[in-house]
């Protein structure tokens, strides 16, 4: 008897660098699930029907991802297990046949616009851009056969290659880009369960909701990394949501929530924030053991609190 | 002889919550310039083709607008001038004689989108979402009557309860939004000119880039702020661009850059941050006037200054 | 079958400041045992000789004490068990007979010298310092009638009321000092055992020394106390010892060793810093209780270490 | 026509550590003006009978010299104008044909005895100490031939061996001390007048009196030299004198006040603290140039403030 093949959630639709992601961590016998925003991805892993998703969460140019960062503390915890990066180039495809000076409209995603003004403005400046859920599902709508060009509203759609290939669509011009580096940084999501083990290479993703009306209160919450060595690799501000000016802060800090340091700073957290979520621990993707700086490793955080326990008998001061 | 009156440029068409913001700081013979996109309506400044551009930078719900905070320093600069909020709510909208049950499909911005997707899963949980350019331009096209239905793509739109007017919409729901106190800040941009005076009750915005490979650089620059006793009311992070992990900051403080200690904070920056970008200093939107800390004031700052002159010629100690 | 009377140090002889202190806190069947000096009497407990050593600590004008802030932690260690505060007033006192215009030189501790100065320079303007071991040991000199007054090389001392009566001396002047509200704290000493329980109202004695050649080292220090809510109300730094420029600090704080919030900044501290040594958690003379800073109460620093138990499994975030 | 030659102070009388320290930086024609204590030293400069004093200022075993630290603040100022490093060794000396076992009390002053206390215990136990008020005044005082050795109350003293050679005592022992490389630092104190120039290797000390009943005034403080980059050599904590636990703070920097870095420094102190005073910029005594963190450099400001000014205008942003 073997069990069913897992159901990994993305954003889809089949061609998104989502999907390309996804391939690069799942198992080869994985059942795609296709989600049309990220929000109903993230919520099939909550209900079961996923045992994972892959979901964007930053990109080089564009920045956090607001969808992602903002639900994946919406409702019940999820987790992230793992992370990947993908490198986001994009062609420019038509319906077999077509030549660029027949191109007056173009969709894709606003992310993906947003890399490619620069091009487009000046490759084909006259062209008008039709606003895409992701990358892809321009390029399906385009592929679909039975709707007419003035139906689909556009000529081109900027997608990856695969989609392209997908969907039977011919490269008009590749390699479009403001910046030829843009990278995306995927995360894979799961339901939280118990942490796993250090790998020496780690990073920890919080979210934490700063106390109001407290002058400093950023500068506060960065010394209680700061003051045991804990070094951050990502800041993302976010609304709270209430009212304009209030913040809470998405971070990835080096470390594992197993580590003594890491436990110390994010129970100063706890501590002193009205909110701290814990989005886990896992490896970092360019596996580079992360530098602890002296006097903050496991050992000295154990040998530390052997010597107060002493003191406290009077054994040892 | 009389002057030609000014020109503003703004994110449209015609009914958009950016015109409302403009309409509520330009003189009443304003020339309205709608623009397709933010990066657009700020360019028209920079070309003295208007004035000055009204765009919106940030949302209660949905945080900082990238296109604002990345193109208010893409090129040649700009300041702000001036800043006003705008309260949130969308109404649902459709051709006359529409009614719910026929609409499958919704258009609007995506940010307006994530304000609603709430109330829309909730009451319309079938629909379908087109994304749109701006909150007005779907209503625009829904208006259109040379178009059909199914050559529009939807049947109904989230905008303004005025572009559902100025478009001779239907309301098929009014007060539409997850949050009902949403608020999106608008901020009236300029070329720079001489700094207006001090009027006790200003903010500064700063753009501020991070020395990169240095661990406590955010906590470094906070403290350029803290040690002179200037308050934060806003931070947002912005990827530079050129590759994963890279940030720099878009700041609001308390204070106006004519005042010693935001001079003295900003001379920090300067000299220990590769890019620091002055984006104006305005009245703010409530009128309360800033706390100065105590040991923070131009008499203070003056007087310890005259002090130094005295010690350096021996005259005083 | 009884035991015997307890034996407590200090420095002496008989009728010195010390000896009051002791009399504040000792048994009323204390045997004393006067030394000659601090480390003396602090070795009297060392080596067993005495159950408790009383010695000063600080004083308002002269500042830390430095043959007890020395040698409590110069070779096996000590901790502080109470302190006590006493007003420090002298008189001028001399042989039965003395007129004050016979007062050509007079003799002190360097300490008693040094608050009395203003007031001897002001109506004994003319009259030579003779130093001595301590308030008390010069008024015995001046008692000894096998002595005449040229062999005992002064004709007045600066001792305290009760000294000038036990040694039959005639008071001159009394209420000498130039600041009338000078205080000096003492602290009684014992061998460490078991830590005694908080009280609600203790203070924790600490000495550390910073590593060396790190810029902000001091800084750093303090930051370990400030993330943890916890207040200093003494600082001195004191010499290594082995170079010009290298120090260890001598600190009190408010709160108790068996507080979360004082371990978690004790540890910091262990982690981070050469030499920390535990001086001893005692009642504060003032009874004041100690004010915690909302976010560090014990239950602050277990609720949240539960939490992050809870993580680790899974069980919630 | 000549100027007469100057006179310096010191304390005295001759022979004392200070006349050595005073002697490396003098002109040749000084005239000395020993003094008995350090205040009436300093009082010298002030009153103008003096154009410089030597004093000491702090010891590698015992930490700073009060009373110079003290005075050097309690009246009119006074600067420091240059530093000298005096390595302490002192000797053991007595009348010529005395021998060891003849010793049964010794004399120097307190900061000496400090110094040779474990030598004296290890090879002369029985040993009285009588204080002196200088290292040399002993050896004056054994020296005078009218005088019997029952008279002077001691027969041998611990002076450094030009005293000794100075009085005509015999040395008994020499090398005497506890640490071998013991130094005392002093300094050449003037009346002020205009700064000097900056030679790119100088510390400047200042004394700052902190807020009181304001937690966390001491991290304030030294936050306002870490911001510009300045790094503190020494710190001593001195009491205000009016209380327990209130506290000034006696500090060298390194750096000159004509450096932009130590006046913004300074004049963030001045703002924040409620006395601040100056005690002068003088080369370091190992000649070592400043280390000038990147970012605080003269010109670093001032580039800073030049963009500040063009800001103000509207040139440049």
């Amino acid at each position: 008897m073997t069990s069913a093949p897992p159901t990994w959630s993305f954003l889809g639709p089949t061609g998104t660098f989502s999907e390309m992601a996804l391939r690069q961590v799942a198992p080869d016998d994985v059942v795609l699930a296709p989600c049309q925003d990220i929000p109903t991805a993230l919520d099939q892993v909550r209900s079961r029907r996923a045992q994972a998703a892959v979901v964007p969460i930053e990109n080089s140019v564009e920045g956090g991802v607001n969808a992602t960062l903002d639900h994946l503390v919406a409702s019940s915890p999820l987790v992230i297990a793992a992370e990947v990066a993908v490198p986001i180039t994009f062609v420019l495809a038509g319906r077999p046949g077509t030549r660029l000076e027949d191109v007056r409209a173009v969709s894709t995603h606003p992310h993906a616009w947003a890399q490619c003004r620069g091009w487009m403005g000046h490759n084909l400046p006259e062209t008008v851009y039709v606003a895409g859920t992701s990358t892809s599902a321009p390029a399906q709508a385009l592929a679909e056969t039975g709707r007419s060009l003035e139906q689909v509203g556009f000529q081109a759609v900027l997608c990856n290659p695969l989609a392209a290939q997908d969907y039977g669509l011919e490269v008009l011009a590749a390699g479009v880009a403001d910046k030829s580096d843009a990278m995306t940084r995927f995360v894979k999501v799961t339901r939280p369960g118990r942490v796993p083990e250090v790998t020496g290479a780690d990073k920890t993703t919080l979210l934490v909701q700063l106390p109001h009306n407290r002058a400093g209160a950023l500068l506060d919450m960065l010394e209680q990394f700061s003051v045991r060595g804990v070094n951050l690799t990502r800041i993302e501000s976010r609304p709270v949501g209430d009212a304009l000016g209030r913040y809470r802060f998405s971070i990835d800090v080096e470390g594992h929530i197993r580590e003594e340091r890491i436990q110390a700073a994010v129970i100063g957290l706890h501590r002193t924030c009205p909110v701290v979520r814990f989005l886990g621990s896992y490896p970092r993707l360019d596996a580079r053991p992360v530098t602890v700086v002296a006097g903050t490793s496991d050992k000295d955080f154990q040998v530390a609190r052997a010597w107060v326990a002493d003191v406290l008998e009077g054994r040892s001061l």
